[in-house]
């Protein structure tokens, strides 16, 4: 019989899509980083939501409550700024072991207040159950995107440019628990630039380009020298690998990627070119710093393989 | 040091609800069935979101997985019943462990699938993952009603009539996987008389009922000779402190609870009159069936407590 470690991550989300309706009301479904509804004539709602499980999103001893309820909704909020959209509600629900102590739940719940508060999401309701194992802890964040203002991972064309906002790799580190998501640098790219296509990385950079290319239906090249690696990431490896940068991956023309670079005003994040979109649906190629051509295969943290 | 345990489940709700906003956006945050957010000038916005457990919330071994998942997205639903308010859509995570057979979750989607489709409910994204030793499920459910449509748990009167759908009591049996929310129900009854007060009966009907009296600053009379006893129930204790019966408390006046008892449609749920609302905030009364008034503790499934 099989079981889901034999089938990933992936196949299992196609599996599940089946029973997720396209109906009128719809206008982005399963699939992308978030799913869109139409809530009155100009207004769409955003809607995303995340469950991190403790000893496989997050560990007890390797960090604090604090920066655990930080990361799960910032995990949640990341996938609003992939959509260029703004956040404005959430729930929360919460797993906790019965012997934890009240003080690990206030300062869990203190991170996720602190993180909500900066980018002004009102928390508004949510349910705590028993869990007796493991913490685990569910977000749904409720967006809001005006008609046509918002980026699928759809839409890349040949001859456009991939861009990456910040630095990649070294997630393992401290970076994957206290990260910002990028929410303000999401509305002031489509704010200064037509954006073609956009996600945020949080399977690392290879699967997840794989991912956007796949659904836009074309290929990609990338240029290993121009990949910006985090100091905690180690080589390319880790920055085309790691899980959990929660940085945006986002396509444009040429032109338009030239225009974004130079006015770009956060000084605090890079915004880099890193390759093209080319021809061959799903194709990935890396030049590498001997300027030969290696072919890429998709791999960054895939949840389901054994 | 304070453990979850030691505090037990309101009072942790009490702690997580100071995080939670009170913004001009939000009509009814935490603290009822569901909250309720402005989506335009007329239309509201009903969310609700709940997580299931493996071994706390259902069996593995005592049901199949088509009904656990009816009952993971039929939990959120009745939350969307007791507001009065239309499901639209739903965004569904599930943790699950890695050998588990896809089957399985085929078959775990499919009880989700089907309850929503009666509902006209469309599945609009998610989220699956990893989760090591225990099936978690987080659904949450996005519904609509109209200003002033919506019924709370504030609101019940002195005088006032206490009613409940179906009868009660029993879950531990069949009826926690397959109950049908009491969407049409609720809807209903909000269109054939003036709700006061309403909610799901989820943790008994005498923790619920407390939790209702204290929001509105009232108390309540129980007839125990009135009280619909479910078949699978022993007793009147099973029918005043079994967890998850999914029928709907409803406070009205007299004249309206009359009325609505005349004009009830529904020939397979039934709706009764249980007792009437009194002074005293979150004082509970039982009329025994000898006419002895007995204090009632409200005690229920209380998720957290030892």
């Amino acid at each position: 019989m099989n079981k889901i470690c034999d089938v990933g991550e992936d196949v299992l989300i196609k599996k599940f899509s089946r029973i997720y309706k396209r109906s009128k009301r719809i206008i982005v479904g399963i699939g992308d980083d978030a799913a869109i509804i139409k809530a009155s004539r100009n207004k769409l709602l955003v809607i995303t939501t995340d469950m991190l499980v403790e000893n496989v999103h997050f560990l007890v001893e390797k960090t604090t409550p604090y920066k655990i309820g930080w990361k799960a909704i910032g995990t949640a909020l990341s996938d609003i700024a992939a959509m260029a959209a703004v956040p404005k509600t959430a729930v929360v629900s919460i797993g906790l072991p019965k012997n934890l102590s009240v003080k690990f739940v206030n300062e869990l719940s203190k991170g996720i207040e602190v993180l909500a508060k900066y980018f002004n999401v009102d928390i508004i309701g949510g349910d705590t159950v028993t869990s007796p194992h493991r913490i685990v802890i569910s977000i749904t964040v409720i967006g809001e995107v005006k008609k046509g203002h918002f980026v699928q991972r759809t839409g890349a064309r040949i001859g456009d440019k991939i861009l990456v906002t910040g630095s990649l790799g070294g997630s393992r580190k401290e970076k994957q628990y206290k990260f910002i998501p990028r929410i303000k640098e999401a509305l002031w790219l489509t704010r200064h630039g037509k954006i073609h296509s956009m996600m945020d990385i949080t399977d690392g950079l290879s699967l997840d380009l794989y991912r956007l290319v796949t659904k836009s239906k074309v290929g990609a090249r990338l240029y290993e020298n121009t990949i910006p690696i985090s100091h905690d990431a180690k080589n390319i490896k880790n920055a085309l690998c790691d899980g959990e940068d929660f940085e945006l991956l986002i396509v444009a023309s040429c032109l338009t990627a030239e225009k974004l670079i130079k006015n770009w005003k956060y000084k605090n994040v890079s915004l880099t070119i890193i390759g093209e979109i080319i021809k061959g649906k799903g194709k990935i190629e890396l030049i590498d710093k001997y300027n030969r051509t290696k072919k890429l295969i998709p791999r960054g943290y895939e949840h389901f393989t054994k």
